[in-house]
């Protein structure tokens, strides 16, 4: 028998939902409408066989990137994908030994990453009332820590935290030289980012993600942003060519075409988010308050797993609430076209 | 100062070439002319922005693509390319400490993924005519040996193992336990596969791309190879969501067409190397024997770093020997136009 990594060896991994196409898919925080056609056709006219027989590159798209977000092509890196991408983060900066403190519930990946390297993984949890206090964050830094990530929004919950929570955690982390990731999967939704603070400080990571409100998680496109020397190290640990081509046209498209591009998707997002929260407000469903394209909802009459089940047997699927949420389902704001069969389906099944 | 791992501090990665869509490419070993255009167009007319906004599902892609190997799908996973897979192999199988065993000159990621991980690198070498004995890897394993690389065809040298030494590098691999990668990133060019030695041996993994003879390095398709058991511990430590969904079409469309395609492309490729090697040998230019899409040419003339440079002006790309093929051109055997292209520009250029 060959020598296997005794963690990877140990590592469980959740399966992925799949067969989720002939769904509304309502769990995965996807935008199902995707991006407008008008941008998709303007990428899609360019692919041809002879541009699908030459290797990726991504400095231009790289550099037009880092730009938009008001930095140098130096402090950014394309992933494939944001999960792909906190991977490296944890990898290179991760100390076996030491402690990544995250909040529970939120997203599992940081888990596996870390437990995987041998690093300690620190659960803070939430106050009842699903608020969360940052000096619970603070109070569990020290010596032995390693990384703090702090989701922002955080999901399945929705809370963030403040700019000022924000540099409280950086300063603090950098005292014991811990590195803050910051991972704004659903910037956008939430229109404040930590993006600038990579020019303050050495200790801090911000991932990105274009599967969400970019609307393309087919395609398998996310960004670590950092310092100049942390992207260096970061690069140095990445492969070669691990983000596909027309992901890269499609990132040069977003950012010639963003302040037209995000009042389209924003616009079509509010409407959908307006009418659920007032609907389930309507019929006094309690929610738990959210800044993420998502919202946790407490079912009146069956259970969450009832209703989880009873929905995919209407051809819609949502999460049911675990890990700290058991009891609540968690629904992914989408157009209001979703949203108004989510909410008949919800009146309908919702039911002694 | 954060912590970084020491080993990925100070890995020196090569640069990769950019801006080469203007020239004719004859270095990276591409089929510039790409995949046909009656297979891109029939995957094309899927790929809408809906399609687009749906998290990718690699199952029925997977056990397509195991099937047409004559394999169950638990026998294979796909990845972001096949340099992609090798870094899982090598972080999933790899002891920190133990030899890995390559050929040098060979595919330069075997020994930065070893090295990231501690191990050593044993590199084997070529005899003076580029011929490769197998017996300097059957006596370099031993009790330290962790993995053998068999790259096969081996690249930039086209030298390739027989059915013969290969089993007989396995079982040796396996009285230490060693595991043995074979590279067929070059398969379809040769037509001598090592995938029916996974139901046999558990210590053999087989990669394969589809940025070669499958004409699409832009899309990032590799696979991983291996007994059930081994490609379960892969599938713990590869993220989820790597491979984009556009690839995982074009794989389900190269499965079910793929007959007909392997016999377009494969003529069109005989085709070119006929026309290049028969050139070359009327024009008395010394060749290494390769089984790959690729050919070492010795200048007669100038040196290899003048005519690379020189074909450069000429809106020509090839590759520079190097490492134990300094003196030497390394060629990509293309469509029979570029071919052409390639030989009057030598012709012309390698003068005195």
């Amino acid at each position: 028998m060959v020598y296997v990594n005794e963690k990877i060896k140990n590592t469980y991994r959740v399966p992925q939902p799949e067969g989720r196409g002939k769904y509304i898919r309502l769990d995965q925080n996807e935008n199902s409408d995707g991006l407008p056609k008008w941008l998709v056709d303007s990428v899609m006219e360019k692919v041809t066989p002879e541009f699908l027989a030459i290797y990726p590159e991504e400095s231009i798209p790289t550099e037009k990137y880092a730009k938009q977000l008001g930095l140098e092509k130096e402090n950014a890196t394309l992933t494939c994908g944001s999960s792909v991408g906190m991977g490296y983060v944890i990898k290179v900066f991760g100390e076996p030994g030491k402690d990544i403190l995250c909040v529970t519930p939120s997203f599992a990946m940081y888990e596996v990453y870390a437990k995987m390297i041998g690093m300690n993984v620190r659960q803070l949890k939430y106050n009842d009332d699903f608020s969360y206090d940052i000096d619970q964050t603070l109070s569990a830094i020290n010596e032995n820590t390693g990384i703090v990530v702090l989701v922002n929004p955080n999901m399945p919950v929705g809370n963030v935290y403040s700019p000022d929570d924000i540099r409280k955690v950086i300063e603090k982390a950098g005292e014991y030289n811990a590195l803050v990731i910051i991972d704004e999967a659903y910037y956008y939704f939430f229109d404040k980012t930590s993006v600038a603070l990579v020019k303050e400080y050495d200790n801090v990571v911000v991932l990105r993600t274009f599967s969400k409100m970019l609307s393309m998680p087919a395609l398998r496109l996310g960004s670590i942003i950092s310092t100049a020397e942390n992207i260096q190290y970061i690069n140095n640990y990445k492969p070669h060519y691990t983000v596909n081509s027309i992901a890269l046209l499609f990132c040069e498209a977003i950012v010639d075409n963003h302040d037209r591009l995000l009042a389209e998707l924003t616009e079509q997002y509010n409407e959908g988010k307006e009418y659920v929260l007032a609907k389930l407000k309507e019929y006094d469903y309690v929610t738990i308050p959210s800044e993420g394209c998502y919202v946790c909802i407490k079912p009146k009459h069956k259970t969450s797993r009832e209703i989880t089940d009873l929905l995919q047997e209407n051809g819609i699927l949502i999460l049911c609430g675990k890990d700290g949420l058991t009891g609540w389902l968690r629904l992914t704001i989408a157009h209001k076209k979703y949203m108004e069969i989510f909410m008949d389906a919800l009146l309908k099944l919702d039911q002694e």
